[in-house]
């Protein structure tokens, strides 16, 4: 399947363009089990107390500040703020907060953060046409379906190559929930997957910077336009993903169309997907959470000789940066997240703080891990030997990490989750309130009292 | 240089980002020869004509219906509407209806169309920053420059793989000349790339659609929104372009890195632009010309047994529709610009009309005609033999087109050809008046009276 400049190109793909065009204008609302309907509340859930809790981060605030030139109409919500600005612009908005803590799902298969597109447009859209909460749910599980299969259609090779792949398969979803929502029918449903289809968001190298998170923003904000030009009439071809010049062979070696094929309508993505507990990349938190157990033993830095970690490959690849430099390069370094671990027993936002990377403590046991890649370890484990001052050896082996499919995240957890991060900028009262309308969103006739309990109210 | 799965990426690329950012921010205002201003004047008039000429076009039409769902604000001009959008919307529409009609500038060495996206960028911002005109040809020259030094560094093989070339330089052409407009110095404007370089936008797959245009419209907004957000504090990569997970390495298996460096701010690019006497791709020009020149001598379609042309394998590659079926797909025909070349001796807009396309005699000529690629033919060249009915042969060569470096168009033809394209959407006085206007564009102190002539005045 791979090509280069003189290998053939795959000339006689199935139409998977159009597929997927025909599951997302036709599949049933709500044609899953209830287990599937849950997981898109959690995945929804999850997602919105991200949004919320970057919400006055500075990534998020230059965004607002660059937007605010365009004198956005005030059409829909902007998560966590009082400022609204138009549907696109939202969902740009919402996109970046959802992302900017690195604290937002991920479909293992993949590592793609699903939600940030597809629920950033879905839900500003939803705003402004009215739609149901079960009709948000449907465009949320249709959209992540189509970002993921794709998804796992190219993976590896397609982020090998250096795509974030959040944003190139998001912008896919982001159309695909959109033109779900806007009922387009199956022609203009594929005209809107290939508008978005030429427009990929999303390269690694910009991994520690804000442009990182920027990826699910613009990737949300070009699916829903994309729809929206589909409704008016705008063209793309109609095999935009498979032709030898279309999306997937153009920006991936690897294109297993059965992926996107297989149990289309019948297995539904969004099932793989998980929930992090630590404020970071999910490939470092069996690092993370082997040295929380550590600080459950009673053994602090001081303790400390040297800490050996045998890791997969894609941490050091990913996180490997030995001395960050603040609080946005520290979520790509397992050694600041694991020396956080230890020292705090947590990996929350807060210990991605810039004070807390220019700590002293924090910088000496940073100084002390090292991290070794082993293809036998598996992504959602890692090994740990500690040898402390005394000379004693600890050795600690995570199997599967929480919040991996293995041990996912319990409703409760997800609640304790989204008070850590909403209660700051809503206070808690108000939190819970919204805590417990966002459980019942398969109920709600429309989405406005979510998102007025989703920014901040003035004190009456 | 190649790259794949398996081999090395390019580690030690030099820092091309920063150097472009340089550039950028600190070469001086008209700091070239006076026949680079000139070129610049030329380019942006040409690119004026082609905007404005397709303004009421049904894909202008279609993208503006989508625009309007989002209440923007009237800050920027629409060429050749009443209606006002906002700033980023402004470059995105006046993107897409300059490159609708096929008839925009050509950078012959890459077949990069530089203008749309990097001119619909910097004239909506100029007109809300009240920049000079000056300012205007500074930031086109600039950001022209961008774009295809990026692209000579990539060309052929990004093209190849797929990707439309116009727009995923153009992303960094519009960033680049918002930069420069907004002022941002080296640092923000190093931002500025990195952030546009995430956002590469155009697939080939989309030729014959309305998405083919969308391309420099998206690119032109991403740039300006690129800019925005660097004034604005946002980050990205300070080696976007040339780390291995950077632009270049992941779009394309060719990255000449002296094709950005050598002599910049020295020579320009701009300087090997060219302006197209037929409404579609160039690479059919030599085609229509000759066919042209049959029309000329007396022929018409009922004389003619067969023509078979010898032409470049680009023409058979991007305009080998053997029967269009509307006049977008026309444009990628190189039978029917050749018939419609004899049967009217001219190929403008008219003659891709979707009547033209279904007529008889027109269908019955496209049938007649054979092309095969040649490797030896130049691409502003081509040879073409008529059998007539009579048995008489006629050959003519084509050595260099006319609208190629070799045989440029001069002023008056450009003028010709404005008049053409806004005669009809702002009646002859107002073009008169307008394209007097635009030639004046580098003594102007403000770019207010070109957009106020640019749109459909009310009669007083």
């Amino acid at each position: 399947m791979a090509h280069g400049n003189t290998a053939p190109a795959y000339l006689d793909a199935p139409a998977v363009t159009q597929q997927l065009a025909r599951f997302v204008s036709n599949h049933p609302s709500r044609g899953w089990t209830s287990a599937v309907n849950k997981e898109a509340a959690r995945t929804f859930l999850n997602w919105l107390g991200c949004a919320i809790g970057a919400a006055d981060h500075i990534t998020s605030n230059s965004a607002m500040a660059a937007i605010q030139v365009l004198q956005p109409a005030a059409q829909s919500t902007v998560l966590g703020r009082k400022e609204r600005v138009d549907i696109a612009n939202a969902a740009f908005l919402n996109g970046i907060s959802s992302h900017t803590f690195d604290f937002d799902d991920t479909h293992l298969k993949t590592i793609i953060h699903p939600a940030g597109p597809v629920a950033s447009a879905i839900l500003a859209m939803s705003e402004v046409k009215g739609k149901s909460g079960q009709e948000l749910l449907d465009a949320l599980v249709i959209g992540i379906d189509v970002a993921c299969r794709v998804g796992n259609a190219m993976y590896p090779d397609h982020y090998s190559r250096g795509w974030h792949i959040t944003g190139t398969t998001g912008t896919l979803g982001a159309a695909a929930g959109c033109a779900r929502l806007l009922g387009l029918d199956e022609q203009r449903t594929t005209m809107a997957l290939g508008i978005a289809a030429s427009q990929p968001v999303g390269l690694r190298e910009q991994f520690g910077t804000m442009t990182k998170p920027l990826h699910p923003g613009a990737a949300a904000k070009a699916g829903l336009k994309a729809a929206l030009l589909a409704q008016n009439g705008f063209t793309a071809s109609t095999r935009s993903l498979e032709a030898p010049r279309g999306f997937m062979q153009v920006i991936s070696d690897k294109f297993d169309w059965n992926e996107i094929s297989e149990n289309l309508g019948e297995r539904f993505e969004i099932s793989y997907n998980s929930y992090k507990p630590f404020a970071c990349g999910i490939v470092i938190h069996p690092s993370i959470e082997a040295c929380t157990r550590l600080h459950a033993q009673g053994i602090t830095a001081a303790d400390i000789r040297d800490i050996r970690l045998k890791v997969h490959p894609l941490v050091l690849e990913l996180t490997g940066k030995k001395e960050p430099r603040n609080g946005l390069e520290a979520k790509f370094s397992v050694f600041h997240a694991s020396a956080v671990g230890l020292i705090f027993g947590r990996a929350s936002e807060a210990e991605f703080a810039d004070e807390v990377v220019a700590r002293r403590d924090v910088e000496t046991l940073r100084g002390k891990i090292v991290a070794t890649a082993h293809e036998t370890i598996a992504e959602d484990a890692c090994e740990l030997i500690a040898t402390l001052a005394d000379g004693r050896e600890i050795g600690i082996a995570i199997e599967h990490a929480v919040g991996s499919l293995g041990r996912p995240m319990s409703d409760a957890d997800l609640e304790t989750k989204f008070h850590g991060l909403a209660d700051p900028i809503l206070g808690s009262t108000q939190t819970k309130a919204l805590l417990n309308v966002a459980w019942e969103t398969a109920e709600a006739k429309d989405v406005h009292q979510l998102v007025r309990l989703a920014t901040p109210q003035s004190q009456a």
